[in-house]
């Protein structure tokens, strides 16, 4: 119980078919991902996964981080596990080759990165912060600062952090008041109070970098005065070497309901005359760069939901399997394993399928994200981006809140040991439950992809993502395959629901902006079902035209069309419910809920 | 934050309109239910709750139980408040009148029952399992054992358990093992172990009186072999006074997600030569007396989770009221309080008009099983027993699924805050999650919606409760008022869904069990959503007409609209999205989806 077995089988018929490998090889600096080497790299990050991460995450769960004299001590088996990450170069497979990346494809890295997530999610957090703050140097850091400090932190001897949150200013960050005070040497001092700081503080690292969003003392209020500052944890000198520790220490950790190996640090900076930090890119430019650098971290923590639906659902499979309760439907024979009562059945397709359509929505977004940046047609790059970002809110969104359901689910398959804390199916429900909250709550997201994707340019992305997903429903409406007609018919009614959204929202946008963001997360929720169903389709298709070498291979694709098809039945039809949620909405009956809750 | 103040004015009205007190009051034993008596009680109740048990909800949770050398420590504070709770009789107030209770009707036990859940679910779960326990010796004990056990109990002297689950028993009661071995006496030996036995031991009480599922010498093996047995912690002499300890002791507590002020106890019976225990009703007959008293205690756990999904709304509700972050969208001015932005008035609706759905359900059957138990004409009992009888699965399957994802969303409104156990929305969160798993899993419940309630009588009853839906919609239909007729329109669809699944039920299931069963728990949903919307409706009728006396009754009579008509255009468009996911099942798609899952 609790062993974390990778789907490899599964990793790479996504990043194939739906990601789009082939492709993906083809352009310029992807050559290296052959399938042989996508092979390898993930036979061995599925090792790594399964036998350095997954055996530590119930010891980070029970243990925790403490704070110690302003140190934070990390669970048992940390820092051995982190050194070995490092030492095998994980940190670095996608970053940039000219600072000591592997610069593999995106399409690759997001399936290394949800098995770091499955084993270990608290632990995952380390490198996937440092990321982000590697995605923010590379965006607005001189290049002589790069030099300086992304070899480091792409090897991992150093990690990064993102400093946005403080106390008054959460979702909304035109409330920042840490401020920066410039120094006669360029450098400046960093003054003020920062919470809910990831890894902000820890004992894996020599060194600690953290990104700092503050006020220059000329800056005009709101989200138009905050600039991004780079302030580390140990100085830096000229050669490289550690100089002095900065004044800025971690002076509480927070008692979370999950995640409990990762530690979430209020970071105190400057109570000793200042903290010395550095000006990243243009002044008052800070929230630019962070919007530049955030949908690779909103795709990461929708992958994160992709990985703990997945280890959820392994553990609530092995345990179907394994303990026996009632009486066979059909035969009568009993006790059976209750993975064949039908409920059980039902519980479990639909992790596996919701999973799944997720997943593909994550893979084929980095595919794009790949295109983005590779692509030598500047057209075809700039399509591919719009594409991507139009899909990071469903990525983010859309698979963690399916993560809340999976997690939920699968202590549901457990009956009472699903709460007893040593079964360990406890510890997912808890600890997917922030991934719908941090990097932007759900609605966050929502009204990102209504506010900003739709809006700024009339719904025409959209309406091209709506196209292509009609051209496969006309595909599906042809097949004489019964399972393809049905998923075809499924998805054709879904979309039909999303089209009357869209249509919907399109009109009242300009003038009726409450409905429109009361709307905005059932938006979401809609779209990322249709898109994930769509994926799923299309991984059907992939699957009845495959050539089956084996009787595996065989079994893998019936199954891949067996979740298509659960899907379009069982998941589906809740797009049109989320549609009449949408449309029906009037300015009067908001008005009326406003004043039923009070205010 | 953290306060709970009971919602006495939704509460009245429902026990008013929807239970219908004055029908109660007018059947023979209720009378002395008068409006002022109601009013005074639930006034009383609320004080309790809120100056007495809600305080304790906190450091149950924090400090949990222990053991120590056989003995259960409560947490502090638990010992003083539970003897003010016997002391003031709230343990009697629906108990009968000859053993000490006060005989009032259960259409006010009910909200009484929801306070001191809302208030401190791991501390009401005490005298729920002993009211649990008097159900059962009412039903199944000689006239001696009741006379002896009944007066203590309900006055809370002595508190109840309910022993059924062993470690290779749990929703299957066909594998119990406990054996029960006859003595000359005419009293039994038990021997055996028993799992999650709720407040199995504590310091709350001065004796505990075990009620135990085992097997005769001579059982038949199956359910159709499970015998009740009274096992008392301490012997009682024929005077009542308590005599030497029995062979039975708590040998180890779960550290489990939530409740932790509830011990959850591991039992065993008989280390020590055999645990004395009496015999009640006929040998083999167990689980028939478990299925007489399970409405109760099933119909219990889901006002349970009516209460937590409360208590977590009105803590979300003022958090959101309070926190100030970004603008408001029509005037621009900021930063407002979270509860002006659409999402956070959509999440916190969502909450608010499925608990009272949930609620008008619970408080609905409360009001027939009044009538299953006092009304004078055989034929209308009958009647009020079988619709109750169906409607139990709703109310426990159906409220606590609800509270899932209300103490979830409630969670979900504190952002980041909410992650942080410290803010108290993360433990309604976690205790919420036992409630679809104890006292039967949503699927038992739904299997016993389906293949009992439903098959029994060819689904008779529903047929009936549909034409009553369907006569409040023809009224709403009619109505000129835009909210009823909004409301009207949104019910009519929703039943039309639950007509179309009943239909595609009754044809299934005789020859096609799995896919019958495979939609039960769909069934499930889907009909405590309709019938849900259905009294919000009644409700809104009733609002409606209603003379406001007051600016705040005729603020609480729109809100309950306002609550109906969100429930209607967000709520009750998921019955088409269940229904079809039953009506679309096949069995062969279920093989696959059999296959797909390895078996």
């Amino acid at each position: 119980m609790g062993d974390y077995q990778a789907p490899l089988r599964e990793m790479r018929f996504l990043i194939e078919e739906i990601a789009g490998l082939r492709e993906i090889r083809a352009l310029s600096g992807c050559e290296e991902a052959s399938e042989d080497v996508v092979a390898a790299i993930l036979e061995e990050a599925a090792k790594f996964a399964r036998e350095v991460l997954a055996p530590l995450n119930r010891v980070g769960d029970q243990t925790g981080c403490r704070l110690e004299n302003g140190a934070v001590i990390t669970p048992p088996g940390w820092q051995d596990a982190y050194r070995r990450f490092c030492e095998s170069g994980w940190g670095g497979i996608t970053a940039p080759v000219e600072y000591g990346g592997q610069g593999l494809p995106k399409a690759l890295g997001v399936a290394v990165e949800e098995m770091w997530n499955a084993a270990n999610m608290a632990f995952a957090l380390c490198p996937m912060l440092t990321a982000s703050a590697i995605d923010a140097l590379r965006v607005a850091a001189a290049p002589e600062i790069q030099a300086r400090y992304l070899p480091k932190m792409i090897a991992g001897t150093w990690t990064g952090t993102m400093n946005l949150t403080e106390p008054q200013a959460g979702s909304d960050l035109a409330l920042i008041r840490t401020r920066a005070e410039p120094q006669s040497d360029g450098s400046y001092r960093i003054f003020g109070q920062k919470i809910f700081i990831t890894y902000g503080e820890h004992d894996l690292a020599e060194n600690i970098i953290h990104l700092v969003l503050a006020r220059l003392p000329d800056a005009p209020p709101g989200v138009k005065g905050i600039s991004l500052f780079l302030v580390p944890k140990f100085l830096v000198a000229d050669d490289g070497s550690l100089g002095p520790k900065n004044d800025v220490r971690c002076v509480a950790l927070e008692h979370k309901l999950g995640i409990h190996g990762s530690p979430t640090c209020t970071m105190a900076y400057g109570d000793a005359g200042g903290a010395v930090g550095y000006l990243l890119g243009e002044p008052h430019a800070g929230l630019k760069y962070m919007f530049i650098m955030m949908n690779a971290a909103r795709h990461a923590v929708g992958v994160q939901g992709v990985a703990v639906a997945e280890r959820a659902y392994q553990q609530a499979l092995a345990y179907a399997r394994e303990r026996r309760q009632g009486r066979d439907l059909l035969s009568g024979e009993g006790p059976v394993p209750i993975v064949r009562h039908p409920d059980v059945q039902r519980m479990l397709m639909r992790i596996k399928s919701r999973t799944e359509a997720a997943r593909a929505l994550a893979y084929y977004a980095s595919g794009l994200l790949d295109r983005a940046r590779h692509h030598v047609d500047a057209a075809e790059r700039e399509a591919a981006l719009s594409l991507a970002e139009l899909l990071i809110p469903l990525v983010k969104g859309g698979a963690t809140e399916m993560s809340l359901e999976a997690t939920s689910l699968a202590l549901q398959v457990h009956g009472g040991m699903g709460y007893v804390e040593e079964t360990g199916a406890a510890q997912h429900f808890r600890d997917a439950r922030i991934t719908t909250i941090y990097e932007g709550t759900t609605a966050i997201q929502a009204n990102d992809l209504v506010g900003r994707k739709l809006m700024r340019d009339e719904g025409a992305m959209l309406l091209r993502l709506i196209g292509m997903i009609e051209s496969t429903c006309r595909e599906l409406g042809a097949s004489t395959d019964a399972n393809l007609a049905a998923i075809g018919a499924g998805l054709g009614q879904a979309l039909g629901a999303l089209r009357t959204a869209s249509q919907w929202l399109r009109e009242n946008w300009r003038n009726n902006p409450v409905v429109t963001f009361a709307g905005a997360v059932p938006f979401l929720e809609l779209s990322s079902r249709v898109v994930g169903g769509w994926l799923l389709a299309r991984a059907a298709q992939a699957a009845k035209r495959g050539h089956e070498e084996s009787v595996e291979a065989s079994h893998f694709h019936r199954a891949k069309i067996a979740s298509a098809r659960f899907y379009a039945e069982h998941v589906l039809p809740e797009a049109q419910a989320l549609a009449n949620a949408i449309v029906q909405a009037e300015a009067g009956s908001w008005m009326a809920y406003q004043e039923a809750l009070g205010e």
